[in-house]
């Protein structure tokens, strides 16, 4: 038993090891198991700890950065101002290195996986597990035809989908945001909680939800949403506020820099979206509808989208009202026009040119973004409306371009959907 | 269409920036997408490119450590020795923090999210998507009685489950290994991807897999398999060779540090042992039966598990060989005795001591081992059959610790069940 002991002891020791954190300062739900790092305050301050034992320089950087004090222990410790609430990335820098903290879950954001700090919310029950039938999240590989590769998609799947074996379901697409993936409404938005307790309390109907990757290139095709990661050493110059978030907002991107396009810049995006758009129609829609029990036509599908998700939104789904009778960009949209005004005949490609053909094919159009993001969505919706377009604007109070905004707006865009 | 152009220039730039990785020197498959390393030579020497400016010492530590070197372009490089065929953990230390390498997609092992390095296998097709029916691994949440916390498992369903909706199947539950979670076997094990073959193939029954996580406490107890992240400042001692794993083996955790107790040492790990066979029983089994349409009885339920999945294996099984007629142990199992030579008649708590019995209860007992990993296992199995105990040992050719060896396991485990 030899080894067993030295085991055995090497646990104990790494128990006592254990440096606990100031008892009021509660270690984020994101922490791997055991960690007592980074932790919460009540006035939503957040202390991070680091080991870099060698280290000259140590600073986390969530929104803003904070430079880190090495203390007697030998341990980086660094106490925030007060955090917005929500989910925020975040990635230390360690004598210049941008790394991810191992304290943390990892969450695939800004291109790379980065660690993650939630500042609890007060109505975090909403997007808890309840003691509810809970749904599936079912991991879905197709072979897309038209970027040759074989694709990973996540859905959704309601309470009783197995059961009510001829019940057919009506289908939301929901895309994620820049150098994000398919697995981010799962992992950082819980869609499955959300959809469970909203399906039991009987303000949602049950549907399907499929959560694709927005990256699809042709072969030899170049504009992966992830090129930016290729920027090992210098930053990237920031646009100001893209896709209503203020520069800096936590939740934006690891790091300040590295930012997604800005709605303005939808040229440079087209060829992503034109791809994303023929992947669709040509091999995701089709792979669900042959898999899965779904409703047929228009009235039975959605599509949205948080940020460059809501980007995409727009763009294939203006285009395409004969496949969607539900659109919803969450903090993100085509109503970013480089600085001009709106303008109803040929803003977004004049989809909204004729506010009555529109107003009767689009049974909701939803548009949300989180108070600290700053007017633009709001702007949209008012010039919308001026312009005769019927639309639901969803504000979350008090929160950034971030995951507890988008999961507000679910919240609030779910119970909408299919009626 | 400033803001666009200034993001349209600074896409281009990154494009400019990419320093590209030797021709012959192919990305890991695990890389971010687009990141040209750590990158892999056809002789299998493997090249690292790190980020830290300001550092005064960097290294990468895969199986054993590399001290990368500051080049001309302000970059940390450093190519290895040859390394073992398969999936390693990996962690950078940069300035004595010990931090996951962001151009790698982030696994959890060790206790921690942590960097990875696939070294091609020649045989990589029977874990690789192929054009054959696709079966889902499905996200299913289950609170448990026991623990008094949700768990989450993941649930292969096979091709058809769907749609042959009168069948009920046979499951295997299958554990990952100390520090992973329930989440390896589909992300470092393409369990998903083995099964559609082999059952495309007509070489396994389908089957459903559960795969939950070996980690199981009551409230108040402390039995973390995940403990030992406790430590930020210093190594636990390590035992050696763990498990059949050589120490500093690739694959046996990011650092040398930080071991699983050795099979030896199965008192202090009862408590948790004996929580999540309680669990097992009381929460999982039944939620999964009451859930899938599954077949009833021992005869169709198989219990399996790699390094200390396997000891959870052993231990759980050999007490109730009521439950299951297949008992798998990958890289572990009940066959070390703190150096005790293997008594038939006492050792693994008496389990083989009435061999005619066992072998009547017990279809298959499965045993596995990366030929790198010692000779520990193929003595157990020899033990096992000199002892009259029927038994099969498979042998992952010149493969260590780690997920090539336990898909392989898999590969041959999987066809013999439920026949």
């Amino acid at each position: 038993m030899k080894t067993g002991a030295i085991v055995l002891l090497a646990f104990l020791a790494s128990g006592i090891c254990w440096a606990q954190a100031p008892a009021d300062c509660k270690p984020s739900a994101l922490n791997i198991p055991g960690a007592p790092y980074p932790c919460v305050f009540p006035d939503h301050r957040a202390s991070f700890r680091v080991s870099a034992p060698d280290a000259q320089k140590v600073r986390v950087r969530v929104g803003k950065g904070f430079d880190m004090t090495k203390k007697p222990d030998g341990l980086w410790y660094v106490t925030t101002t007060p955090l917005v609430e929500g989910f925020h990335y975040y990635m230390l820098n360690i004598d210049g290195a941008s790394v991810s903290d191992p304290a943390t879950n990892s969450y695939f954001g800004g291109g790379e996986w980065s660690s993650a700090i939630e500042i609890p919310a007060s109505d975090a029950a909403f997007y808890s597990h309840q003691d509810v039938p809970h749904g599936v999240v079912r991991e879905q590989w197709y072979f897309s035809t038209v970027t040759q590769k074989w694709r990973r998609a996540f859905i959704y799947t309601p309470p009783g989908y197995d059961t009510n074996a001829k019940m057919r379901y009506p289908v939301l697409y929901l895309l994620h945001g820049w150098g994000e993936n398919e697995v981010g409404w799962t992992n950082q938005g819980h869609v499955n909680a959300i959809m469970d307790n909203l399906i039991a309390a009987n303000k949602a109907k049950p549907m399907l939800i499929v959560m694709d990757n927005l990256n699809a290139v042709k072969p030899g095709e170049n504009g992966s949403i992830y090129n930016a990661r290729g920027v090992l050493t210098e930053a990237v110059p920031q646009p100001q506020a893209p896709l209503g978030g203020a520069p800096g907002v936590p939740g934006a991107g690891p790091r300040g820099a590295r930012r997604p396009p800005a709605a303005g810049a939808r040229r440079p995006m087209f060829k992503l979206s034109n791809t994303f758009t023929e992947m669709m129609f040509t091999d995701l829609i089709p792979m669900v509808e042959k898999n899965y029990r779904v409703a047929p036509g228009r009235e039975n599908r959605a599509m949205a989208g948080l940020s460059m998700g809501g980007m995409q939104t727009f763009t294939t789904g203006l285009d395409h009202l004969d496949k969607f009778a539900y659109l919803g960009g969450f903090s993100g949209n085509c109503g970013s026009f480089g600085g001009a005004a709106f303008d109803p005949k040929t803003s977004c490609d004049g989809a909204f040119a004729n506010p009555a053909e529109f107003n009767k094919k689009v049974k909701v159009l939803f548009l949300s973004t989180g108070s600290v993001e700053g007017p633009r969505v709001k702007e949209f919706s008012e010039a919308l409306t001026k312009a005769g377009i019927h639309n639901v604007y969803f504000e979350s109070p008090g929160t950034a371009h971030e995951w507890l905004t988008w999961r507000r707006a679910l919240q609030d865009f779910a119970p909408r959907l299919f009626r």
